[in-house]
């Protein structure tokens, strides 16, 4: 079995960044070989929320991290312009997501599931359940955290009952507390003390 | 809540036909009011399950069809131009689909479903069970139906092990023989007598 890199968008949040450690865990309990990537450096909200629950940020998707890999899974995007750029070297074999759909095309079929939902995070909490695979402590931390980020604290238009409800399941798995937590966080990552010119 | 038309592509096929009525037998029950179309005549071989399982045709996709309907799903087809003409007047908030991606583009996030799998009757035995709701004995002969038009009786390749379990499990609902009837289907359908030039 060969290679597969799980990858966020370019400019990474913490969804990105999380669901492609969470989704890389779900895919190689299933049998593949799968190894989360990030297209863009690590955020300070996100480094926190990754020290926070001790899990390592995902490999730079450089050509090392591309050597020998034939097929790619995107989360939390399908936009070509926002992937990986040489993307038309790979097969997609899988799309998770909760953005519209635009500039996205297959050769081949393919699995894809997107959700009017507010975060990829909910989506992938509901193939934990579907596969009957547990989540680990860790991993349902960065959970948490992907959807307090794309939901600024379930304050966004776009967060749904079903984000919400996801949330505070995770946050049960996790072991925190959501608002105290999630307040921490996105302080981390309204920090602009060290922000790059790009940010 | 508005009228929701529910398609397959044009040129209809036994998937296309059957997937629009039982997808929408299924949104009907999780409360939205869902309406089958299709987008051109029946052929012989659906006709030949509709009849035999007694199942009404759906309503060609035509002005009065059309009439106040705001939203659309989209079954067994993504593509654009085997869409419905005026496509882009209405909002596609679902896809069921077990193609290739290509030539589609939303405006908002929607719930998009699409399985590498021989047929989109196989990924709609799965919506079922996940939403928990029985499927009526007709409804199981169609997608029944269905797989085996699609898959030429399990001798396609793109037919996988999941859509011959799946056919299976939905002979037992229809309680009829899988190959006596798959073979009594396809035949229908080879039935050249009366053909227009199209076909
Ligand atoms: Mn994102
Ligand atoms: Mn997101
Ligand atoms: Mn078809
Ligand atoms: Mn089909």
């Amino acid at each position: 079995m060969s290679k597969v890199l799980v990858t966020g968008h370019k400019s990474p949040d913490t969804d990105s960044v999380s669901s492609a450690i969470v989704y890389a865990y779900l895919k190689n309990k299933q049998g593949f070989d799968a190894y989360p990537v990030r297209l863009g450096e690590v955020n300070k909200e996100t480094a926190y929320a990754l020290d926070y629950f001790n899990v390592e940020a995902p490999a730079l998707a450089d050509d090392e991290a591309k050597q020998d890999v034939e097929e790619v899974i995107l989360v939390d995007h399908n936009e070509r312009q926002q992937s990986i750029d040489d993307i038309e070297n790979f097969k997609i074999i899988e799309v998770i997501d909760h953005h519209r759909i635009a500039n996205f095309e297959t050769r081949d079929p393919l699995y894809y599931r997107a959700e009017p939902v507010g975060c990829t995070a909910t989506i992938l909490l509901k193939l934990f359940r579907e596969s009957h695979i547990d989540i680990p402590k860790d991993l349902a931390g960065l959970m948490l955290s992907a959807i307090l980020s794309d939901s600024l604290l379930f304050k966004s238009p776009t967060c749904t009952d079903e984000d919400i409800k996801s949330a505070l399941e995770l946050a049960n798995i996790a072991g925190v507390d959501t608002e105290a937590y999630g307040m921490e966080m996105l302080k981390a990552g309204a920090d602009t003390s060290g922000k790059t010119i790009d940010e």
